[in-house]
């Protein structure tokens, strides 16, 4: 919690009157917390729980950041690259994890490796980063393609998306600990909190972006 | 052992004499025969027992044909593409059981998606297969990559190349089967024998290749 | 996408109004659309948004084939053998997705391994395809069996059908990839539409069929 | 030990001397013993330490009977099926447990699933048991389909015959597991010793056999 | 389905319209029929569609015997043991098994191994078995004990009673397939119905019972 | 190292060299050292570097009592169970470790629950303990058993005794995880090491035994 | 059952009727009764029965102390550590149980081992106990780090809490069984009872506490 | 190759003269070569083959740097963490990986979860680090501790040391994956390469170290 970290509650196993509490006890101290992985069946009562407050919610996966986070710290975007559709919910939790940092995520999607000349014709988006989240569900071979093509650090991010041997996303999980292409480092399956606060920390390392980097999508706004 | 297959021994679990009996045992009836997966210590005196015999070998591979295998049925030759030099024993195996069949191969090697670039340039030598066998270990991704860009079937072989979280080629098989590129059926790890077997009865569908497709490599001349 | 592959969405991890904006983008295109693994509880839902439109629906396996799909291009039906009636589902995804390609199937069912003599009854039939998609769960043994009988390649899937060491499919899977009958491959669990691809682009391979070869089930008239 | 038990010595984890030891005081008490799973290393020095006493050796499986096993009981021999020849040396550890108990057995071997008509020819003989050994690697379809023509209940032997995906033997022990043949239980991996014991047991209940059913293998004559 | 076995429905995938259809027309052929796992929610709808029909059900398993089974054979009742009373679903379906065999059970249960004085108390019972089914989940170590107690086979059944490391059965399952207990043999977790068919083979093996053997729980009555 | 933890080092990753200069370091400092796990090959080596030191060597463990432990602490003896002569080598690093800690232990061995009478027979010595040590390997039955007997706290020691399904111990692990029996807690596969360092602990909170408890075996004079 | 054991029901998979009647039979024996892992949908209907009767319950954990446990004996009470908020249900199941047992405890909460200082103040607190029960999920890293600290011997419960590579608790069970703290032993994953049950005679071991050893936290009162 | 990597080999399945055939074409090209997981046995071979060039070997891990690597380039040393002296090996590698990207590392070891006063010792010299590469295998527990005392981004290796349930870094793998500490991600296991590539990428972005930063340790002098 300290270490610079963003004030954020694990609520998976949790009751929604605890994550409530705990929520309310870090904006009491910063001003803002960030609730992730909210069991589908609990955000009503959250979202109920929250009405006055401003929120920002990543669409389909369970996370929330209330209150005002920290204004924009002026680093360069970090491009969040999500694999297909099915990977969005992941795309969106690792967004809003930056903007709890105060940072801010350019979205890249549907460029899986079935279809690369989809993913070449965004290389020079992908080369504006200092550092690259990349999420993909099923092989998982995305970052091993990505990697090869930049010279910058990888951050990986298996999926559940799939079935069969995807297995819960230990297919992608194993292709991205065994990528070939270097650079390449791995979180937990669904992790997008954890990979955008490496991410963040990474992307801090090289100080404040040039001022035209602002092409950064704004994490709720997109889909 | 009917239905137009080769006639095969899989040697792994037989002592040596065993094999050596079931090979005469074939090449009486069929002039020839192969042995697949002979284990390192074997191989010395298979190769002495068959010293004054045609043997072609698939080095690395254990695997040899012996006798004068069928003539070359004038089929296209079927590209067997190795991601790197380390899935080349697999490779050879998948060549001899194709000449063992009467067709040919060709080899495109060191083609890994962490350098797409080398892949793209050999786009067109792959386009000339009817069916094309890829083999890859580690994360296995290669077969998806070259799904998306091929209208023909992929026969996709893992390779137990890797270490750690590759568990013994688990990691590329379940990469595989999972490929989001289309059009992608799967062996057995290391299986280059299996993978040949259905390559070659697939190309075998589209009748007698165009005369000038002969740049088939023979498969025991290549490294 | 290109290379001849039909249009199809993956509707497994996306939210009907994802789902039904992605095909009506193919159908614009393509005039069809083939939507696999609907969940269950979204079916109803994409019932009644294409309740205007001409739809194939493949029983239990929530696949849908949405707007007029291509004319049939005059191939011979690939047979889809269907060990149980618990492996339904999966028998007729495959069956749908070769109607989305063009093509048509030819169902051979209740053929499982315990009751050979049933199988054997139905050989001619089987021997009539140049490609055969075999269908089983529990030990996953018919390919073994059926390619063992045929000169044809056979495309394997297994199911997910059974309980306990079953594991979802995997005993099936691995029964599958070491199986000893010459010429199988191997897709991913329950993955009709990845074998039905697969056995279309190998069909296509020898070029139109006799004019006799007729038999074919229209995939969504059959259980 | 009591029950009826032939006396056997597991000694896999034990040094030469200890199985020594124990054998010898079997032998003392019994006139007989029976050592399973022998260390490769460790079998010259027990053939050696044996050399003046009777013993038959299953060869390949490191199982000894040293001594004057109980004379034959005048049951019927128990048919001891081996898929193909990598299986048989658990086939002759089956026959070795079977001669210790005062029983014997049937070997009927090379009839993989894989070539149907093989085990069709053999049926006669399979039909004569009372309870049936069926030793399968790989994939490990043999019994169910065995089980699928007799009435008579079948001991599944999965073996470690295998590579790749065969995971040492899981592949055939999970398709034996899941066996849709009725009347299949199954015992560990490479277990000859324990499907004799089993298999021996039930061919008890019967009582004794009548005089012509004498065409029983000895176990150590054959190959 | 011929060989003697019973007529059954494994229902577990089906519909319960197919299941209906199903048993309708075994019970046409042969006066009864079988159904087992039968899902929770389709049980209500099948008892209500047989509501004029004699049928017994195994409670919690989802097994139901349709109709007249045969009339008892005249054998001696199989000894069911279960470990504890979360096993006796499994136990009521092997029961219900062996009725729709026209043979019966004799049931014990809460004997677990951490009690040995109630096991010791109950080895009567069932020492006067041919064969013995021993039903057991968590470490699965009961059926170990049992044959070490009785000349008899036994015939483990796995449960997936348990939580954790039971691993849905997988743990019980181990325990059996490496019991150092003579004479056991295993089918698939929860699998009653497997091992009471196996176990009725083995029974008839014996010929008919001596006449005061009768003291078999009739499975239904039980609880 | 602190804590009254043993002076100990594992060697299974060291180098010979490296594991005597820890020993010596440790001996400088405390007089004695405990090497565990020293790896088959590299023993003779240490023999030798240690020929002039007072040792005390686990036969078969690896594991080695370099100098003078500390004097016996008045303790009462804490039984050692072994279910099989296989598992004694994990038994006698549990007395090592117990000796250097000051205690002694009390072995008891050839008691597996295949044979429960022989363990009966020997419920004394085990109720005499404060805290017992059940070291088996396979099925791993016996903690659970032992635990159902006693009052006393139960350190369950899997073994990786067995083949096949015993997978190197898992089998025997899983068994102790789920033990019915009460009271029982599990250390890692092999750990005779981890067992007596907790059992060591637990017997001490007792404080010093009655003088009569002297009937402990000193760990290298059994076998 | 006996050796002092409280009086205890595993209600997972019984109905709320075999509950119901097992603990009226332990209280009309004993005046109490433990109830654990009583599902969800079934504790209202456990409520409501025991409306009348003094009951403790465990949140969230579904663990039910019913009627007049025994009076406290007079031990000091033992340290129930949890890493997490997530982990309180497995910490309140080993409070109830101790209390079952006639002993109390102090728990200790939110110490995880990211944020060492928390751990490090309350070092005192756990310094008291005679043995610990440590409870985390996740990857499991807490016994290690708190068994480095104290002598005391370590009863580590791994939970289920956690998502993708947890495993349902397996990661945090592996990493406990692997500790290299040392006095470390593991109970299965969401364990409290089993954990309390052996801490609870470990702790009875040291006879009577000292008469200022009070702070126990009363297991229902606490959340 | 391209994007800043270090020219590279990976031996381990690959002959000899295979990687001396590489590694002499990429010293052509670049001066230097860096060849991975050479096999044990092949070492003295390369040794040998290398004899008059200069060589860094990182010993135990099979790394050989081969010629001239690239001038320091003034970054700040990457601290590399190794838990203990059995991971010294992949913390060996790591070095040289650094050392041929023209990086330095700063070694520290020795400091376990399971002794934390030793790893708070070192907290200085790990704050120094812009990455932290934290290397460990048993429970694997280390990034979690160290990522919750630093800022830094922390870049976590498990390593194949352990027994048992380690399963060959498995556990270790797993635990970190789940670490409740921030900023961890993740390599393959005993990749230590792999971890200094990300680590080198990561530690350029900051730019140019003060002048005084010089404590790196040369990655071939220590032990
Ligand atoms: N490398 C291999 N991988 C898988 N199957 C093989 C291999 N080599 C031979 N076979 C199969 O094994 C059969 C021969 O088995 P066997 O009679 O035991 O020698 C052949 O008919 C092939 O189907
Ligand atoms: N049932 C299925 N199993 C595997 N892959 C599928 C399936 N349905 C669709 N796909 C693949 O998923 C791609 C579409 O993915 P998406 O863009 O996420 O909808 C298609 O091009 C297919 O290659
Ligand atoms: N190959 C084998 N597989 C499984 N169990 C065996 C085997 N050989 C012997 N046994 C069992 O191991 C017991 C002897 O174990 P031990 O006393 O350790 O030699 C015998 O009573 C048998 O039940
Ligand atoms: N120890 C290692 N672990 C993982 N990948 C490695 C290792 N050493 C080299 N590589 C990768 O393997 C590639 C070289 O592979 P190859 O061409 O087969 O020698 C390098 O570019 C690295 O990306
Ligand atoms: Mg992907
Ligand atoms: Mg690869
Ligand atoms: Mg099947
Ligand atoms: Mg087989
Ligand atoms: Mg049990
Ligand atoms: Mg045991
Ligand atoms: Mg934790
Ligand atoms: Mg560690």
């Amino acid at each position: 919690r300290r270490c610079g970290l963003p004030e954020v509650v694990y609520a998976e196993h949790k009751t929604p009157e605890e994550v409530i509490a705990i929520v309310d006890a870090l904006r009491e101290r910063s001003g803002y917390a960030l609730a992730t992985r909210v069991k589908e069946a609990d955000r009503p009562a959250l979202r109920a729980a929250w009405s006055g407050v401003p929120v920002q919610e990543a669409a389909g996966a369970g996370a929330f950041l209330v209150g005002s986070p920290p204004p924009l710290v002026g680093l360069p975007p970090v491009p969040v690259v999500a694999a297909g559709t099915s990977d969005l919910p992941v795309a969106r939790e690792a967004e809003l994890t930056l903007r709890a940092m105060g940072q801010s995520a350019h979205r890249i999607t549907d460029v899986g490796v079935a279809g690369l000349h989809r993913l070449l014709e965004r290389l020079p988006e992908l080369a504006a980063g200092r550092v690259v989240v990349v999420i993909a569900g099923m092989e998982g071979a995305l970052p091993s393609v990505v990697a090869g093509l930049l010279p910058a650090p990888v951050v990986a991010v298996p999926t559940s998306v799939g079935y069969g041997a995807a297995f819960g996303g230990v297919a992608a999980l194993l292709g991205m600990l065994n990528s070939c292409g270097s650079g390449v480092t791995v979180v937990n399956i669904d992790n997008g909190f954890g990979a955008a606060l490496s991410a963040g920390r990474i992307n801090a390392l090289g100080g404040p972006a040039e001022p035209d980097a602002a092409a950064a999508v704004s994490p709720a706004s997109g889909r």
